[in-house]
């Protein structure tokens, strides 16, 4: 690719899930996306004629597959194995941004639904939770995990390393995700070998 | 807070932490704060001259201690009792706003950091999930745990709790944050007994 050639609709995606990611979706403009794309506001709305939230729903989706592949991808050497390329992937976001982005799936979770529009993009939202936990659970319950428990592992590992990623944020270092990956380690060995 | 500040301070901060909660910090604004608080603008202003971040500051913290206070309560009775009255106001919170507010100490945490006014808020959360933490720690400590896997199951509760709200926010179901306390309490009991 050139630098002459126009940002594809993929980057505009990508850099709207990175906007979010670090201001959360009211902060974050489709004039800005444009800009920071380097692509005029009309192309934007060409290949978002829905806007803001259409752009953000797909950015939403854009992140919850990224992450997705990767832990199919990592699940195939085991659940631990899974455990520990999601949390470094959130530890890698958090120290190469200086704390400054976290999770866009998270942002748009934390920002109150006034209309239809809002409700797209937290649907979004919540499919992609959903997903990062279903493809836990199925390689817990592969390991011989009974399937109730399963799932409660699954969406303790989501939603810890979601929270500790704030924690993080907030706190300026790595600590909390550090201690959430020590004890998440430990549960998932222990329960995956009993 | 002294006995000598007019109520409507407090019902001022009170107002910026529900809205917070709700929207987000950028979303926030010190007009719609007072119009909710059936106060006038000056007199916001002359309570905190710093503006929204002042009182966003302030906010957190009065959070922050809203929960403290709770938990201190509770972990008299041991930190499984603790744990389960922290997931249970996180849950009415949820539950009681149809899934419309969650935590505002959360919700500045993963809005960037863009100047020395933000960085005030962001300090105020990093103090309140620290002290949430410790509270956590200290209560297991005292029921005989080693203290580095104290912290680390303090940190694990607090982030799963957080996270757990904000999926369950986008998922419009409690589903998580039960999943999420099935698997703590039963973790904590083990670890506690053992």
């Amino acid at each position: 690719m050139t630098e002459l050639t126009p940002p594809s609709r993929q980057q505009l995606v990508a850099g709207a899930a990175d906007m979010i990611r670090r201001r959360g979706l009211n902060a974050t403009s489709i004039r800005e996306i444009a800009k920071h794309a380097g692509t005029p506001l009309g192309s934007t709305y060409h290949y978002f004629p829905g806007g803001k939230q259409q752009l953000a729903t797909e950015a939403v989706r854009f992140a919850g597959d990224t992450v997705a592949r990767m832990l199919d991808k990592k699940l195939r050497a085991g659940p631990v194995d899974g455990l520990r390329a999601f949390l470094a992937l959130w530890r890698d976001i958090l120290t190469s941004t200086g704390f400054q982005a976290g999770c866009p799936v998270l942002a748009v979770s934390v920002e109150e639904a006034a209309d239809d529009e809002r409700l797209a993009v937290l649907a979004a939202a919540a499919e992609v939770f959903s997903g990062w936990e279903t493809q836990l659970a199925e390689s817990l319950r592969q390991h011989g995990i009974e399937p109730a428990e399963a799932e409660q592992l699954a969406t303790l590992v989501v939603a810890a390393a979601e929270g500790a990623v704030a924690m993080c944020r907030a706190q300026r270092t790595t600590r909390a995700l550090d201690r959430v990956a020590a004890q998440l380690e430990s549960l998932l060995a222990s329960t995956v070998d009993r």
